[in-house]
């Protein structure tokens, strides 16, 4: 149990000293200089500055994106942490650090990392067996390798954005079964995939293979993922190489990346699984990495469902295992995310296209309008939290964003 | 015409001045600089060195990747191709840039830019048709969306290398239908893919398109490329999100990006095609951008085929309209490659999967030997040449790679 922080407001807060995400900021003093920001309770620390004010080394921490400290390895992201763990909760720095917080409200968040490569797996059994009802029906809803490895695809990482950025409706050919030949507009079924995000640290060489064991090694932490969909562009471009427009148009990122070590209490065993794993996924005698974690999807601020990270049938670990599993090296920077988080209830899926399947089925909202998808001016919010130690929270903060025509 | 060169042994060279393609390279008595070389006959001209010893602007040239020159735009390409030519043909300036003429065969040649996306296309109709008649016998070989859009996905940017990197044979989930469950092991199908590709300097703004007449204002040049492929994994894996471990473990890039200026002469028109396309893809009014680039496959020094580039049913200038038309901007350093080339002869296909039919039709090699798909030691080449001026020829160079254990 880490002792408590110096800061009164931020006790008892999901971003107390057992949390200590990491982000960029800048100020309206000084709207072009990003710097690296630690948040505590609603403040954000200046990380640098508070390095240079204690003496202690700040090289990893004076920069403009988290990238120079993804790239310092696993034993420099435990001394950073601990030295900011101490800084926040010895009484002595309170004099010193006071001047570096920043209110939250004051803050401009930013894109925390440079990403190198973005990878989007499709690991929850619900939202790859409703997706398979949806776009294949009649079919088996499960392809057969899926219970085999985790499948997941490349995605484009220049499209990634930060959280509030807001997002232009894509345009694409569209075509539904009844049409005889595709048309160019907008799309009509604008949606969502909630997910989790992890941020690699420590790359990796050409050749050689990053085993399940090496997870904590390679990923720096942990953060939120809105992986907006173009259903209609999507269902008609994606066979046979997959989803290219339907996605490339934006995928938004939480601006906090929760340390992997602010998870430890969060660890759960996955859920059984029907099919032995090869061993190079085979989990069960290891420590698994299921993760304790609890989003919620507000549309308009007003909740569509619960999606629960734990129950996702391939965890991270298995996912870096196989995105390295055929000798592909890692960068820092590199993302790779859950898929879309659904459970098995219908309030707890990850996207409209199964909220309200496949448009099938609207939902109504508290202020009496439908929505199958997203309409302009519709604003989503991801949140999550998990377990952190003695019945604390770990907070990581939202992904937002809002359609615009 | 531009005057001949200074250079005798340049003359009548396909790396005369008519071309002038770019790359980063470095020399053994400086193997840490990387410098920006310029390929004229079988000589490096030191770029950067080269505007100093002019008294011209050397900040583009005087670096070690072709990023801030990618990011300059098309006027400043012009400029600096200006000057080179200039620089080259001039007797003056025989004396002063001698010296900065490494042979081609002291250089060490390196990945000429930083590779932000990579997108690959699938725009050969043979390549197409004779993979769906493989991967899904009986089924019609084109997906009923092929000949409506250039259909693409995303590769791994950050496995992209450099012509003469070793490609080490990935391990990968492997099964044949016949088999009941996958195993893990090694590939027993790697081959090669022939590829064009090319390279975005000029960045597009989120939310925007890029029209077809956009394509010589945002791409600086071309390249070839060799997208290695492992053909059970990528069987195996690929529905429904689309290749990703058959592909993600290397993608060879030639070391030199000819120039777009030099592929005036190479300017063809596209195949006619069958269906109309929507707008924003009929280049049917304007300039397309076919282009008469005939590619030559090699595996240990033996000629397998001989590609030709002019029958794409899809241009890249209508690929990068695709690409953007869901609003998903550039960024410098995007590479998007043609997909593999294949004209309608057996010995112009580009890639060993069609060659042997899938490995039922061996190859028979001049030393005796077969191949249905790539042994370890093997070397694959890929060399192309283009219609230059006055019945000149433009040479890419090569991009070559050994397959180790």
């Amino acid at each position: 149990m880490t002792a408590a922080t110096w800061i009164a407001a931020a006790k008892g807060s999901p971003f107390g000293v057992h949390n200590l995400p990491y982000g960029v900021f800048s100020t309206a003093d000084r709207p072009g200089r990003r710097r690296i920001g630690v948040r505590i309770g609603d403040f954000v620390l200046d990380a640098g500055a508070a390095a240079r004010a204690t003496g202690a080394p700040s090289v990893l921490l004076d920069a403009d994106t988290l990238n120079p400290l993804l790239a310092a390895g696993r034993p420099l992201w435990a001394e950073v942490r601990a030295a900011l763990t101490h800084w926040l909760t010895e009484e002595s720095y309170r004099g010193a650090l006071t001047p570096l917080l920043t209110p939250l409200a004051e803050a401009e968040l930013h894109l925390p990392f440079e990403v190198a490569d973005y990878v989007d797996f499709y690991s929850s059994e619900h939202h790859a067996t409703n997706l398979g009802r949806i776009f294949r029906p009649g079919a088996e809803p499960l392809t057969p390798n899926w219970k085999h490895l985790p499948i997941g695809y490349h995605g484009r990482s220049g499209t990634v954005v930060v959280s509030g950025t807001p997002v232009t409706r894509p345009h694409g050919q569209r075509k539904a079964p009844s049409d005889a030949v595709p048309d160019f507009g907008p799309t009509r079924r604008l949606d969502i995939e909630a997910e989790v995000g992890f941020v690699v640290g420590t790359p990796s060489e050409p050749g050689s293979r990053v085993p399940m064991a090496g997870f904590s090694e390679h990923v720096f932490g942990v953060c939120l993922v809105n992986d907006w969909s173009a259903r209609d562009i999507q269902a008609w471009e994606y066979v046979p190489l997959g989803p290219f427009l339907g996605k490339s148009f934006a995928t938004s990122l939480s601006p906090w990346i929760v340390p992997l070590e602010a998870l430890e209490h969060a660890r759960v065993a996955p859920p059984a699984r029907d099919v032995e794993p090869l061993p190079y996924l085979d989990d069960r005698a290891g420590e698994p990495w299921g993760l304790d974690i609890e989003l919620e999807v507000r549309l308009n601020g007003h909740t569509l469902s619960r999606p629960p990270f734990a129950g996702m049938y391939w965890t991270a670990a298995q996912q870096l295992a196989q995105m390295t599993a055929n000798g592909a090296s890692l960068r820092t920077g590199d993302l790779f995310a859950s898929g879309t988080v659904s459970g098995p209830e219908p309030r707890t899926r990850g996207a409209l296209i199964e909220l309200t399947w496949n448009g099938t089925e609207p939902i109504e909202l508290p202020d009496g309008s439908t929505r199958s998808f997203l309409e302009d001016g519709d604003e989503v919010t991801i949140t999550a939290t998990a377990p952190g130690p003695a019945g604390t929270r770990i907070g990581f903060g939202e992904v937002s964003g809002r359609i615009r025509p």
